[in-house]
């Protein structure tokens, strides 16, 4: 359609038809099949036939004849034929299932998550869906919340390099949605990953510097590569629910940023306004929810009920309406769905292409990539020669697709367990343990079983039903039981492996001791097992860096690299009591963020900088020469970080501002260059502004976002 | 000295004497027999001669003799004869130990905190000290932070009222102090209580509103009540260390709340502008503190060694550097320094009045309303018949003063053992275990006594060496040998009673179901052992009520009982996944804000309004019927919360209001009111205005914060 067609459809709409396009209900009210369980949050309110029958669109079902046929049904329906649109959650992968987002950001390659995120979009476009509810953007600090798992992690930076390539994954180039594609969606602005304590839906405090130096980055990326979408979040920001905020979604987003996209609430959030104390009642929270700028209203009666009779009492402003529908109709006319509200999307074609082979290689080629090597003392990798004993909780288990893998085919995933026994000649299995609860039986059959083996590789970790939504937890450590089985095995003194299945940084420091290896494997989608084995075998030297630091404990939470300087840095090595720190535990995480091993080893040298002062406008260089110094062929991330030394406000110790992902072979040196930029060394100032200040930086080039200061080199900003 | 006087004397003074009045140095540079091992932070600077000759206030050092000493040396040398100010940490007694500020805020009495405060003023003063360093206004919700000891707790408007109390007693009424007085310092401006992670030193960061809402309140009734000084906090405010930070300490303190008494910076901040980042050097560290208004330089040498060059180079306003010298010399003719520099004092009155009885008799009082009975299982009061076993590390252990006592005579403390020997005719004794160390031959000892006697008594908790300034712990539970010697204890059958010494919420969990009875003893100061002896016998009634919660887990930090609506709250007894929770623990603190026993019980009836509507202008009041439900007088105290159900911004669950603590005998029944008044239902809104909304509000009477919806009445103001 043209903008003059939408704009005639408009008109002819009725303010029931209007505002049934800014209403979104769950799939389960549109077909029987669907169960009627909820994804997210609950469904307790009565949606009569009317509004099933004016809604814009449907939440969480997919399935090319479903959905083929709710379309149908609804189009018999709808008087002025408006298609629906179908969204829903393609977090990590529709049915090809990928590492959880924390993994695929231990990546370090936003090429590699565009590319897959292209293939989502090809499996969910094939499925009948049109729009996915990612990138979340949010930046995590706090590994107790749940939804750690579906962010990339604790830098803008590489955030807002992960947003940008999964819109452009998902959506493609150019402002029509190819039918191979699906709308993106960021979610959840803005702030929602410093929900207090780590509680799921608590409120968040920051200051307005804060937000925009270290939460915006990562949504703006997504809003500068086009995304169609935006979900507001369930928290504060600046006391005001996001969903009710206009401050928020009018005169930032909106006017700020250019966001000229649909906004859409985050589920039952506009009916919360309630509960969260803002709104007295289901038209004063649909009133303000509007005003400030949401336009479809998911899972909540607010719009559905509330939106007609205000603008009868002229309570509202019906621009306010219009323009809502407007963007809603414009996003489904950018979908080609006015012309065809199939998308030619074909039962064939769907099972063509969903959970196609290649895309199946794929996933495992990406969860190689997304495993991080925490721990290697001389044990890894385990040729396939060796007796391996396989134990534990996680060996067995189709757990590997992460909570949000609502499409994904959790029976038909292998097993750690297949894939070892597929590889390993010499592999013997026992459980040992139930996932959080201890066991006698099976505890005996597996000191049994790590009798008979000289290598004890342990399955351990944590399940989705400990992850995602609604699933904060207050002590982050593994359940006892498996930390019994580790001990257990270090007992033996045998080599012990751990292969780690979970999706949030864990406090690791009891299982540490136990371990001679530990290979972070998260929660690592179909193909995880066999990237597992691929990895502790040797097959593929691992090369995941962690992107979130792994506490010591849960209280020394929140803990993350690029944390604020302080008047009293405590010194490396000091342990006196006049410094920030604490007295039970060494301030460092037990694994940093850039973290992570290889089989082979690097090592820096030559750094240097092309200057040392520096005027801003030309070219600033560093370099460093990177050696693989072991016996295979390996792959470094070199990161780059710069530190202000001396700000108008407080700056970090350290933040991330490059990397590169090399490969080299033994004994190669290659010389890695970085230009530094002047926007580098920009940020917030205490009155808003974005601008660098004259003075000293400190650049740190190394293999993690540890490096000591005798390898750092500084160079001075003098501003014309 | 007459103000015009004091104009004339600036006039005559040099910028070298200027500026020594604005520097202060431990005592320990002058004079010889001080300990040079600094109280709070470290000494490592070159202070010469003539820096001390020309200082204006001594930090840390008292006594009658000594002082004077100091002073009469000091005038010897001072051309002008300007005497010197003596500054001391006199936080919760100087000689006469009371509890620690957070035991002193569960009394729910400022006016015996102000008593108190009156006699800690009357012994610094006769020791010869000006300023004492309290009160301690910072809100805190993180009992990691070894500091909580030094606060009230986590309520602003107790906090408001606790340091208001505290300014009065140690400073008396009018403008010009007592001799038998001293002035306060209101610390640390502002918002200390939030250092991340309860990581001392640590950065802050806060919205505008939630600063004045929340965390301004307590330091505002501070300067409401007249205090003469403020100190900076060591943290950031809106990403400004505070004691930089011109729109903190000009523009809100001096401009907007009127403070024209001195600020001076925590201990050695203004040197510590280097390492946090906002000054490259000791003269960009002086001119940012001083331009920002910060008067004293504590221990650090940034204005000795550059305000003078920066007023050659004509960097700095030298109406800055004399403004801040008269507020000074204002402070020590306050004093009346000018008129005596000895301020009256002499050994023999310092001998007569420092650790009177009657003085030693009020702490006893003071220990006694501030212990909190946690649990009790019809075991306490223990009759003075019965063979009580007393083990633990704590029983016959001096460690009962506290972290700031730094006057105090540990080695004249009453030991809990000794306290009970005193009073119980078959008491024995064993250690049972180190403080934080288990050793067999002490726990052998501790199970044959517990063999031999009817009822255990567990002395437990942490010492001074884990609470206070950099004092930061990652984890808050009792030591395990500890947790060891309480399960024991409960195996043998016999009822077990803990008295609980120590310096913050600790986490119980553990420690819980161990234990028949809980008495949380805090560090109870110079007669704290008698105290608890007095409360466990029954000789006196428990009645001290929490001010800050206890977490069930370092991982529910932070948890306070004035927390924000969330959008999902968890409805009471609940188990789903989609609301605001941890999966692992109820969202409650194991004992919450406003909670302590008593040996007898109280019933609440009749809750009523005197009206549902109000204008917000006449009268409303709410009154409830309180009857002593059980055998023995008992003192309650009464607690108003509100609610205000829909705000513009969102509002917390409840915030306390108001409080009665009243006696009444077994069987009485009184009926309390309480008025509300229309400034309780304001707060600070979206764009900083303090207003009311009209709409409705909830109101709680009850014993703790806790109180079932059934129990809350609810009124609605409808402003004209």
């Amino acid at each position: 359609m043209t903008e003059e067609q939408l704009q005639a459809l408009l008109q002819e709409m009725t303010t029931a038809e209007k505002v049934g396009q800014l209403t979104q209900f769950a799939g389960a009210f549109y077909s029987e099949q669907e169960d009627s369980t909820p994804v997210t949050g609950r469904i307790e309110f009565p949606v009569d036939e009317e509004m099933i029958k004016q809604s814009g669109s449907v939440l969480g079902v997919a399935g090319a004849t479903k959905l083929a046929a709710i379309q149908r049904e609804h189009l018999k329906k709808s008087r002025l034929g408006i298609p629906l649109l179908f969204m829903a959650d393609v977090i990590n992968g529709y049915e090809t299932i990928f590492p959880i987002p924390l993994g695929l950001g231990a990546t370090w390659e936003p090429d590699l998550i565009e590319k897959l995120q292209t293939i989502s979009a090809k499996e969910a476009a094939s499925a009948g869906l049109h729009i996915s509810f990612a990138p979340m953007a949010d930046l995590v600090r706090d590994p107790r919340w749940g939804r750690v798992m579906e962010s990339t992690g604790e830098d803008p930076y590489l955030n807002s390099l992960f947003a940008a390539a999964t819109v452009r994954g998902l959506q493609g180039e150019g402002s029509l949605i190819a039918k191979d594609r699906v709308g993106a969606c960021v979610k959840h602005f803005a702030a929602y990953g410093l929900a207090e304590g780590g509680r799921d839906y608590n409120t968040v405090d920051l200051s307005e510097r804060e937000l925009r130096d270290k939460h915006l980055p990562a949504y703006e990326a997504a809003l500068e590569a086009g995304v169609k979408l935006v979900m507001t979040a369930f928290n504060t920001v600046h006391s005001i629910p996001a969903t009710a905020n206009s401050a928020l979604l009018r005169d930032l987003l909106r006017e700020e940023l250019q966001f000229d996209g649909v906004i859409i609430s985050d589920f039952g959030a506009v009916q919360e306004l309630i509960p969260h104390g803002v709104a007295e009642n289901e038209a004063e929270a649909a009133k303000k929810a509007l005003e400030a700028g949401v336009d479809i209203d998911m899972m909540s009666l607010s719009y559905a009920h509330s939106l007609a009779a205000l603008l009868d009492k002229h309570a509202i402003d019906s621009t306010l309406i219009d323009e809502a529908v407007l963007r809603v109709l414009q996003l489904k006319n950018e979908l080609g769905l006015f012309e065809d509200p199939y998308r030619g999307v074909s039962l064939q074609k769907e099972q063509t292409i969903v959970g196609h082979p290649s895309h199946h290689a794929f996933a495992q080629t990406v969860a190689e990539k997304s495993m991080v090597l925490l721990k290697n003392n001389n044990v890894l990798p385990l040729t396939k020669q060796a007796t391996v004993a396989l134990i534990g909780p996680y060996a067995d288990n189709q757990d590997l697709l992460g909570e949000w893998s609502i499409f994904g085919k959790t029976d038909q995933t292998t097993t750690l367990k297949q894939a070892v026994e597929r590889y390993y000649t010499h592999a013997i299995y026992a459980k040992g343990s139930h996932l959080y609860e201890r066991n006698d039986a099976l505890l005996t059959e597996a000191i049994a079983a790590m009798e008979q083996s000289d290598y004890l590789l342990l399955a351990l970790g944590e399940g989705k039903d400990r992850s995602g939504e609604g699933r904060s937890r207050s002590s982050i450590t593994l359940a006892p039981c498996q930390i019994e089985l580790a001990r257990l095995a270090k007992e033996t003194g045998k080599p012990v492996i751990v292969a780690l299945f979970n999706a949030r940084p864990l406090d690791l420091t009891e299982l540490e001791p136990y371990a001679d290896a530990i290979l972070e494997c998260w929660h690592p989608g179909s193909e995880g097992a066999q990237a597992a084995v691929a990895l502790l075998s040797g097959e593929v030297n691992p090369s995941g860096k962690l992107t979130m630091s792994f506490p010591r404990a849960t209280g020394q939470i929140p803990v993350y690299y690029n944390a604020y300087q302080t008047g009293r840095p405590l010194p490396p090595g000091s342990n006196e009591r006049f410094f920030s720190r604490y007295i039970d535990i060494p301030n460092e995480p037990l694994y940093p963020f850039g973290y992570g091993l290889s089989y082979t080893s690097f090592s820096y040298s030559n750094r240097s900088l092309s200057a040392v002062e520096w005027d801003g406008s030309a070219s600033l260089t560093v370099s460093v020469d990177v050696t693989n110094t072991g016996k295979i062929d390996g792959v470094e991330t070199v990161q780059l970080y710069i530190q202000d030394l001396v700000g108008e406000v407080v700056r970090p110790v350290k933040e991330l501002k490059s990397f590169q992902k090399i490969t080299l072979s033994p004994g190669e040196t290659r010389t890695i260059t970085f230009e530094i930029t002047h926007d580098m060394l920009q940020y917030y100032h205490s009155d808003l502004t974005y601008a660098s200040d004259s003075g000293q930086f400190r650049v740190y080039v190394n293999g993690s976002s540890v490096c000591e200061q005798e390898n750092t080199l500084t160079f001075s900003l003098v501003k014309s």
